[in-house]
């Protein structure tokens, strides 16, 4: 824990100082620690539920600085957007695949496994950079919490195809469970925390009660949404926006501590599941980088397109904010390799297209957003957004 | 996770109505979902994992609120106080296995499990009570560390006799690599840290560096402890010693973040080894209920005799902080019965007397520090401690 942690931060302050997110440096450690370079530590399930809890809480500390009702503001545009950036890129990534005689099924699941971005890592640059209460942030996130659910259903209905078997019941049922929790939980979730947090103030006698009431409500809704079939990461988002208003300064350091602490596992545990042994024959390192364009490439066209209607600049921040797709398309790959469907080298690809996608973007997030940011140092940025 | 956590903080809120201690409704949560009363959980790699950062966080935090100069200047007291507090129980729990006519090795590891005091518990009832900073508290500290590294001791020499291979010089080595870590981070270590925190904030770029290394001494101090010898959860608070001169308001809500969120799993972690089925043979329900007052009266009275030069008030309070074994007599226990020198029956009466001396502790606690506070509700109290 100590390699992980002591490793993550070293990485992000060299970052810092070539001018880059410390999120990529992070990332990076958990590269350079990982199987593929220094080799000092793989995967592990502790390790992969410290990063689970931190994507967790990340998303949490996220969905408390947002209101949900300037989200459901931006719904329109966000579901459009999340609309075009799940068909651009499964069309193009099941395209290059077919072109590249793999076989359908395969061609398929790569396909699937670039389409759900990664709101953790956007997440996480955002508030470091204080945009979040930008228009084209809003967008970015609920477009985000849509195209998981959008995700989770290509993934069913593929994986159904896949097995040649299709329960047109099943997979409406499971559209259906997962869109009514997202909306009914963004919709009135913080009306019925408002509500129910004042008596909890009062009524419970446990100290911090507010700070145990918000991890109640965190864990419980994460519960909820795996069973409703979204990502646990969405219940933790829902229950940070539900409750953005009745939440004080307090609340959020406590919660902010623990984000700290197992935020750098979440980012390098990404980065620990790349294996560059995958790459030893040339024509799996050239789809890799073709795939890998290709991601990056439909992503932001298929978003921009979306956000097009908000003028060229916030479309520019929407399409490079949905390209990181993180630990999403490696859960994807992970899949496809357990169900025989993935060779090794795809899944190396597709690995390699997570990981990548995620460290090219907080870069180009930090350009596209610059503007609107000119106040220098990340420090002062920090401090403006303390203060809002 | 949803599970413990609510429940150990549904049964705190419980405990907390009927005028006792939350951490014992704590402890409780863990007994009636584990295995001997509703069985929804078992002890997990997982569950003891998030139990132990739960140790680290609470005595790194308490660490922080104390300073290490006035633990030194209690050093004596304490070190006769830890003494008296090893050889009393020891002897008397050995003396009644051996008066049941158990194996000499059982009694003396049995003897053995009885001798180290959990300073987790007692640490954890003081600072909610806001009594951390009267003398007998940091009497009560010193000692249990000073008791860990005793209890260390017992345990490498009733290993090597029970086996029957007893080698001196390694002893000696364990023995000074021990007391040299924990005398020099105590004695030292602040000064150290006055020095360098001012310039990890001034040289780093990452955000919160005071927190990042905050985290980084943690992690490092405990793992340098675990390869001295001593528990993981003295390096924590040693670290927080250190630190307890250069460390903000800010870090101290960070850590305390992960502290309420962590503690939980400690202390319902505690409750989840008890096992009531190991006392169907009224035999052993006997010697366990035996042993638990053998248990609660040899520490009382062992760091009582040691604490009498502070005059009787703050003996009592010494003699009654330091009966909790909590996790210490359980990890001695699974060495026995790992070395199958404890049966399944005296490992249980084992289990039951950590748990139990843990549970009995806190209302005792609470009322005998009742006089120094008598400032009405617990709320009132935590006010009070905050502003200091």
């Amino acid at each position: 824990m100590l390699l992980i942690f002591v490793s993550a931060k070293l990485m992000a302050d060299l970052a810092e100082r070539i001018g880059q997110p410390g999120i990529v440096g992070e990332i990076l450690a958990g590269v350079l620690i990982g199987p593929s370079v220094l080799g000092w530590l793989a995967p592990s399930e502790l390790l992969s539920a410290l990063s689970d809890l931190g994507a967790m809480f990340l998303l949490f500390r996220v969905g408390l600085e947002v209101k949900s009702s300037e989200l459901l503001k931006v719904g329109g545009t966000a579901t459009l957007v999340a609309f075009c950036g799940v068909v651009v890129p499964f069309v193009m990534g099941t395209g290059i695949l077919l072109a590249w005689r793999a076989p359908l099924n395969e061609s398929i699941f790569v396909g699937a496994s670039m389409v759900a971005t990664s709101v953790g890592i956007t997440a996480s640059v955002l508030p470091a950079k204080g945009l979040l209460h930008e228009i084209s942030s809003k967008i970015i996130l609920a477009a985000a919490v849509i195209d998981d659910v959008m995700g989770l259903l290509v993934l069913a209905v593929v994986s159904s195809v896949t097995h040649g078997t299709v329960n047109l019941l099943q997979l409406s049922l499971t559209a259906l469970a997962a869109t009514a929790f997202t909306v009914i939980v963004a919709k009135w979730g913080t009306h019925a925390m408002n509500h129910v947090v004042p008596h909890v103030e009062r009524g419970w006698r446990v100290a911090e009660s507010r700070f145990v009431m918000a991890m109640a409500m965190l864990f419980s809704l994460s519960l909820l949404a795996v069973y409703t079939g979204v990502a646990a990461i969405v219940g933790a988002f829902l229950a940070g926006l539900a409750l953005s208003e009745s939440t004080g300064e307090r609340e959020k350091d406590l919660a902010q501590g623990v984000s700290e602490l197992l935020v750098p596992f979440f980012l390098a545990g990404i980065g620990l599941h790349v294996n560059l042994s995958a790459f030893s024959h040339a024509s799996t390192a050239i789809l890799a980088v073709v795939i890998l364009v290709a991601a990056v490439i439909s992503k932001f066209i298929g978003c921009g397109l979306g956000a097009l209607g908000m003028g060229k600049a916030d479309a520019l921040r929407v399409g490079i904010g949905m390209i990181p797709r993180g630990e999403v398309g490696m859960v994807v790959a992970q899949l496809g390799l357990g169900f025989g469907i993935l060779s090794q080298s795809s899944y190396g690809v597709v690995v390699f297209m997570s990981v990548a996608t995620t460290i090219v973007a907080p870069p180009l997030i930090k350009l596209t957003f610059g503007a609107l940011a000119p106040a220098g140092t990340a420090a002062v940025e920090e401090e403006v957004f303390r203060l809002e």
